[in-house]
């Protein structure tokens, strides 16, 4: 777990461990093994160190009750990977088997539904704000798939499609995280709206380097292959610059979005005319603009060692390469 | 909504329906109209019938809170329905496509995923031992769905082995539902463990009798064909019984049950042969013998017109044939 700036709370990220593990203690250890097995490769346990700075940024002393909500929200994500892998059919996650490819779709599924109500058993023991919080980025979550699915190879998204997409697939999960940490920590209201649109503007900034990683990231590093956002249809930013650059790649792009089973030589080929069109470039400037926007949120947070922590977290996730 | 003895508290299912129409507003609409459909299509309402009657019962006079309790019963149930349709495969619900034939697999599964949120928004907002109980309830379907699997099939299967299967899918969810209403009405110790007692006895006699309408209903009042249960090896009761009953008969059951992809005939032939072992008969005794302790469990409550509709509750359960 290289976190990078996760490290001025590595005691509390460790505590976050052990109350995920104490939750997916199961009488089935089948649900175990498949809990555990995705939770490893859940990666980087951003959503759990944002929330843990921001209720050290603002001073946050009771350490104990973030713990209890960053390990939530990390069950939450693991919960709607298993989802999502099944949904997309994604053979790979961080160089390992989708869980639903190898304990099966069924099992999977219940595995991803156990996570959920785990996440809920701890949540549902704070007050009604943070019960709406952390319903309300499960909700977004669920739509965002729909929204996502139902967008699929559609032409006429536009930027601001996208970013409400992005919004409540990995905007709101980070920001309740930030929100949630700070609430908990007692911050004053303007620090907790400050970390709330840190959260906003941090999620989407690594969304959008997820999306430059799935056309120029190193498969190997990345542990799954390139190029499945295109193989979906998904309309990543990258592509949307594509297809927006006013040149003839347009019409060749827009044929390989709309062809249903794309060859591996098609989303080669795809992946080549969105970087001849200077996406990456154009997407790298996004994601640094909304790192900016982090950073300036955090403005208005108490200085200190943490707040100086979120702000590397920062450059962290805008120069991740994986 | 034919639900007997339901009629005692048929203002109060209202505002259940209400409110759960409230909880499934999403701003994606086909999250709403997937959410409508499962809903619609889920049946008698046992769940908030019991929460409402035991609350009744020991003189609950604030009955809103038992309202939003047997709503998210309900919405957590609808969820289980859908996921559980995907893993098991049934094309058929009530007369109705499932629902992820009639919508999709992942669109399905996305609104499963809705549903359980929705549902622990509303429980969320709880003491924490409601919120453990529902907790409860959705990890015991979580892993009698993992158990049933591992199960399936499997001749070493005891009567014990299936009621504690039981206990977790379908008496767990009806206990908890008369257990929380019984709670939040002011109940008496003995009466909120009696009525916990009778909730389990009562959703162990109505999967009895599911499993008895799997072999000898009619296709067109269910709604569904008869024959799943054991097309897809799930061990209940009836095959139990027709497994053990001393004749030759275990030979060519077995045989069945252990065919990977069993043709209609097959499965025909199966049903043949768990009647002709008695295995309905006795399957009603078994139904009758928990409807009786269900009953039993009553007598420490309060007398009163609420505690006979939950008596005549038993009734009709175990004497439906749908």
């Amino acid at each position: 777990m290289d976190t990078g700036p996760g490290s001025a709370v590595e005691k509390e990220l460790a505590q976050v461990e052990d109350r995920i593990r104490e939750a997916i203690d199961s009488q089935e250890p089948l649900l175990t093994d498949i809990a555990r097995y995705v939770i490893a490769a859940g990666g980087k346990r951003i959503r759990p160190t944002v929330a843990l700075l921001a209720n050290a940024a603002v001073g946050g002393k009771n350490v104990s009750q973030t713990v209890q909500m960053a390990a939530a929200l990390e069950l939450i994500h693991s919960a709607t990977l298993l989802h999502d892998d099944i949904n997309d059919g994604g053979l790979m996650r961080r160089g390992k088997e989708a869980a639903y490819v190898k304990f099966g779709l069924q099992n999977a599924l219940v595995a991803g539904d156990f996570l959920f109500v785990k996440a809920f058993q701890i949540g549902g023991k704070f007050e009604a704000e943070i019960v709406d919080l952390t319903a309300q980025v499960c909700t977004a979550l669920a739509e965002a798939e729909i929204v996502q699915r139902r967008r699929a190879g559609d032409l006429a998204t536009t930027r601001e499609d996208y970013l409400e997409i992005v919004r409540r697939k990995t905007g709101m999960p980070i920001s309740a995280g930030a929100r949630i940490g700070a609430l908990l920590g007692g911050g004053r209201p303007e620090e907790v709206e400050a970390l709330t649109a840190y959260g906003l503007h941090l999620g989407t900034a690594f969304q959008i380097v997820d999306d430059i990683l799935d056309v120029v990231g190193n498969p190997r590093v990345l542990g799954k292959p390139v190029g499945t956002d295109l193989k979906e249809g998904s309309m990543t930013l990258l592509i949307l610059h594509a297809l927006n650059d006013g040149s003839e790649r347009r019409a060749e792009l827009s044929n390989i979005l709309g062809t249903p089973k794309k060859s591996e030589a098609l989303v080669a080929r795809g992946l080549t005319l969105i970087q001849e069109a200077g996406a990456v470039e154009r997407a790298r400037v996004d994601a640094e603009h909304f790192g900016f926007l982090a950073r300036e949120a955090l403005e208005d947070v108490r200085p200190g060692p943490y707040r100086d922590a979120l702000a590397r977290l920062v450059d962290f996730v805008v120069r991740r390469n994986a």
